[in-house]
């Protein structure tokens, strides 16, 4: 008998359309049959908008919400654990085992205190992290984490090995991913006594073959795709992710600009458009900005505030693919295996 | 009477052409007509070089090298001080008061550790640091340390925002240039306390109208554009700043392929390759990738390990417009404004 698995979804305290939820999440299903959802929003409009996919229709339980958090919402506010909102809801079904996983996309923040305040980290993980698929010139990596947690501290970051490591082994499937250690060099000089401590550790554990450590990487290296798992502090990630968002955004606006700039540029653009298209696919955000908190009891993704039909069922695969190959058992597995062979 | 000023050029020790270099000077010196020359190189094939370009022929002098300090020289190497290679006999120019300041092609951990050691900061300057001129959308902006200080310190932050302040008045020709510090969000709780404490002693020093500092950026607020400095720690920003130049590169490798895919994109790349050209150079990190080493008592520029003429040519102005304005003493003129008015 297939497992069925249950995604709870936070419709509501973002820009992301019903409809595109809706269509993401159908779409989803055709390729993962078994999948179920709860849908924490209005029920008026989900219960029009949904019967357009008859079969995510059959497979959904629309569970009805109007206060929401919102993206400008204070720690304060959200510590206050408004219990109606949509997104508390939906963490809570988790809680009370009504769903295996939630998705979201709303404030990221607030998700992050009130999964780990509620759905709490495993016991062999101090901290949650958040991680990101990020393409590369050679196909994507894993990168965490990227601001579930600002301190730098060599047992998060040995954390951050055992948890993109699992994640990358199921969401590439490749045995031992390579890994490495974001710093500003790759001497063994580099960095701060944290790091370098950090390191020594990993390396610890690669010659007892538990993790594939590759020593350090730079910020060239995550797009160059040096290694599948790219480990850092959430103060630093969450800067190079924005820092690499940001020029994304420069390239394309400056290319836009020029191919505005001369009729004959105007033609070239209608010519290539098709290419262009495949280019801005290739690096959305849109589709690709979808973090995964991990190091959970339950599996929660947030995906961006304002994303479309096709991050939504790009980020519900990685869900579904995650919770196939059981991503929390590999991740206690990688710690049995350290704590009998070295000092951790 | 104008004043001359004299720009030390170690020319061996990177991949950067002899007449590459020769060709952005000499363009440079049209423009900046006091300009004089200390080129620290082989004197056979620059002397053989540079008679093509006349002017610059007349104020250069060549000094004679033949050893360097290389890419992969470890630091053990680089503190031992060969005192024969092209870098060490530049720095020691301006140390000697023969020049003004310095520019480099090497190893810019070289490069840091023998101008701090033989030229030395500003008295009222903790440690140098490494700036640079980022592309925005609405122009450029400054960004600093992008490597020399890795460790997070209040007073260097402020040291930073103070170098910063007077590179960007100078470079962009404006009154109190707007500031910003890195951090993951813009909320006053976010970030480190180190972070928190450098943010409140910066409103301090605005209050009293020293500085115009507006509060934390992200690392999109970069390449946005939002303040005219960005202020980071050497760590963050070492990583930020590869993390562009990575990402730059995967849309460009991205574009590059998509543009191959078809016969149509094909023409239309033929038809707006002028266009593709202008997007290059306005990002190219051969122009723009120059890092100004400041704080110290000279002038000390590092320019990408393969630059083109464009981009010694640039930096070579940067250098003039710099000494022109004076960089130092505003450096000075800030500190003073500051112990006399806020605690610092």
């Amino acid at each position: 008998m297939e497992k069925n698995f249950t995604l709870s979804v936070d419709m509501l305290g973002s820009e992301t359309n019903v409809v595109d939820i809706l269509k993401g999440l159908n779409q989803s299903l055709l390729r993962n049959i078994n999948f179920k959802f709860l849908l924490f929003g209005d029920e008026k409009e989900v219960s029009k908008k949904i019967k357009k996919y008859d079969k995510l229709n059959q497979v959904s339980k629309i569970i009805h919400c109007e206060d929401f958090i919102s993206m400008d919402d204070k720690p304060t506010d959200i510590l206050r654990q408004r219990k109606n909102t949509s997104m508390y809801l939906a963490i809570n079904s988790v809680k009370e085992k009504l769903a295996d996983a939630v998705l979201s996309f709303g404030n990221t923040g607030a998700l992050m205190s009130l999964s780990t305040l509620h759905i709490k980290t495993l016991k062999e993980i101090k901290r949650p992290s958040i991680a990101s698929i990020w393409p590369n010139l050679n196909g994507e990596s894993i990168v965490l984490d990227l601001g579930a947690n600002t301190k730098l501290d060599s047992r998060y970051l040995v954390d951050n090995a055992i948890l993109g490591s699992s994640l990358a082994s199921i969401i590439f499937k490749i045995d031992n991913p390579t890994i490495g250690l974001l710093n500003v060099g790759t001497e063994d000089i580099k960095g701060s006594e944290e790091i370098r401590l950090t390191s020594d550790k990993l390396k610890a554990l690669t010659i007892n073959s538990v993790m594939n450590y590759r020593g350090y990487v730079e910020g060239s290296d995550i797009s160059h795709g040096k290694t599948n798992v790219v480990v850092t502090d959430g103060f630093t990630g969450n800067i190079a992710l924005k820092t690499a968002e940001g020029t994304a955004k420069l390239f394309q606006s400056h290319l836009t600009d020029a191919f505005k700039s001369s009729v004959l540029s105007k033609i070239g653009y209608f010519l290539s458009s098709l290419a262009m298209k495949s280019v801005r696919e290739r690096l959305d955000p849109r589709v690709h900005n979808c973090g995964i908190l991990t190091g959970l009891n339950s599996l929660v993704i947030k995906c961006h505030g304002k994303s479309e039909f096709r991050g939504v069922s790009y980020a519900a695969d990685i869900v579904y693919s995650l919770l196939f190959n059981d991503v929390n058992r590999k991740i206690k597995h990688y710690v049995a295996e350290i704590q009998s062979r070295a000092q951790y």
